[in-house]
C-alpha cells in the first residue's frame, strides 16, 4: 500500500473538524484496503455498497466510530 | 459537496443538546454523501431505508454514535 | 417535530439512572422520527420490529449506546 | 413495568465486576421490555434468538456496550 | 454457571495486554452462556458461527468492545 | 496459538499512528483465530468476506473499534 519512505497515516491531528471527518472516512477505507488489497476487486464491489442503503448506513457507522477517535485526538477542536 | 470558501463542518460546539442531536443526524448523512455523491441515487434509495424498520434502527445507531462524540465535545452541555 | 417555543431535548441531566435510561430510549426514537417523520409509516413499521427478536436486539444496541452518553453526562449518578 | 414506589434501575454501582456484568445483561433486557411490553410476545420470540448464533452474538454485543458503561461507573472496581 | 462460592468474573485487572485480550474473549462468551444456558444447544450452534465469516467478524466486534473496557480498566498496561 | 515463551500481544504501545492502525487490524484477526483455530477453515472463508462489500465494511467496523482502544492507549500519539 505504501512505499517504505511514505506513511499513509502520519498523524491523527487535523486543522479542524471537517478535516478530521475526512480523515475518518479515509480510515474506514484503509481497513478495507488492508483486507482486500486488490483495487480491481474493490472497484467491482463499489456498486454493491454505494447503491445499497443498508451498506451506506454501515459505512456511516464505521465513519462515526473513527470520527470519535479522531475528535478525541484533537480535543474536539475546542478553543 | 462544498465550495472552496465554505465549510460543511465548521465546529462540533453547539448551543444546546438539541442542536447537538441535530448535528449528529447531519454527521451521519455526511458519510453517506461522501460515499455516494449522487443526489439522484440517494433519493432513489430513500424509500429503501425510511420504510424499513431495520434500516431506521441502523440509522439510529449511527446517530447515537455521532451524538456521543458531539456530547463529549460540548461537555454534555452541563451547567 | 416541535413548536418553535418548545425543545424536545432540553438537557441530558436526569434525576437518576432510571430516568437516564428512559431518556436513552427516547433518544433512539428521536433519530427514527427525524429520518421518517410520518407517524403513519412508523406505526405501520411497528410490528416489523416489535415482533422480531433480531430487531429488538438492534433497538437494545441503540439504547445501550445512548445510555453510555447520558450516563457519562450525569457522572454515572455517583454519590 | 414497575409499581410507582419501586425503581427498576436504582443505581449503576455494584459490589464487584461480576455483579456489574449481571446488571449489563439486565440493562439489555430492559430495552427490549420497554420496546415490546408484552411478556407473551417476548416468550414467543425467545427460541428465535436463543437458538440463533447470530442473534446470540448480537446479544453479547449489547451486553458488552452496557458493561462498558457500568464498568466506567464503578471505576472498573479498581483497588 | 457457578457454584455459590466461586466467582466467574472476579476482576478486570490482568497482568498484561494478552491476558486482557483473553479475558475479552471470555466476556463475550459469558453473555452467550447467560442467554443460552444449555451447553448442548451452544455446541450445536458452534458450526453455524465458526464456519461463517460474517459471524466470526461479529464475534470479533464483541471482543473488540469488551477489550476496550478491559484495556481502560488496566490503564492500557502502560509503564 | 503461541509457544509458552512468546506473546502474541506484548503491548498496545506503538511508535506512531500507522503502526497503531496495523495493530488494530491484527487485533481483529486475533479474535477470529481464537474462535476458529483452524487455518484451513479460515482460508476457506476468506473469499466469503474479501469479496463481500458488506463483510468488508463489518471488518472495518471491528478495526475502527480496536483502533479507538489503541489510539487511547497511546494518547493519540500527540506531541
Amino acid at each position: 500500500m505504501s512505499q517504505p519512505a511514505e506513511s499513509w497515516l502520519p498523524t491523527l491531528q487535523t486543522a479542524n473538524a471537517q478535516a478530521g471527518y475526512e480523515l475518518a472516512v479515509k480510515l474506514g477505507r484503509l481497513a478495507v484496503k488492508l483486507t482486500q488489497p486488490s483495487a480491481d476487486v474493490r472497484d467491482q464491489l463499489r456498486p454493491d455498497y454505494d447503491h445499497s442503503s443498508a451498506q451506506l448506513i454501515a459505512v456511516a457507522q464505521v465513519v462515526a466510530t473513527n470520527f470519535q477517535t479522531i475528535a478525541a485526538a484533537n480535543n474536539y477542536w475546542r478553543g
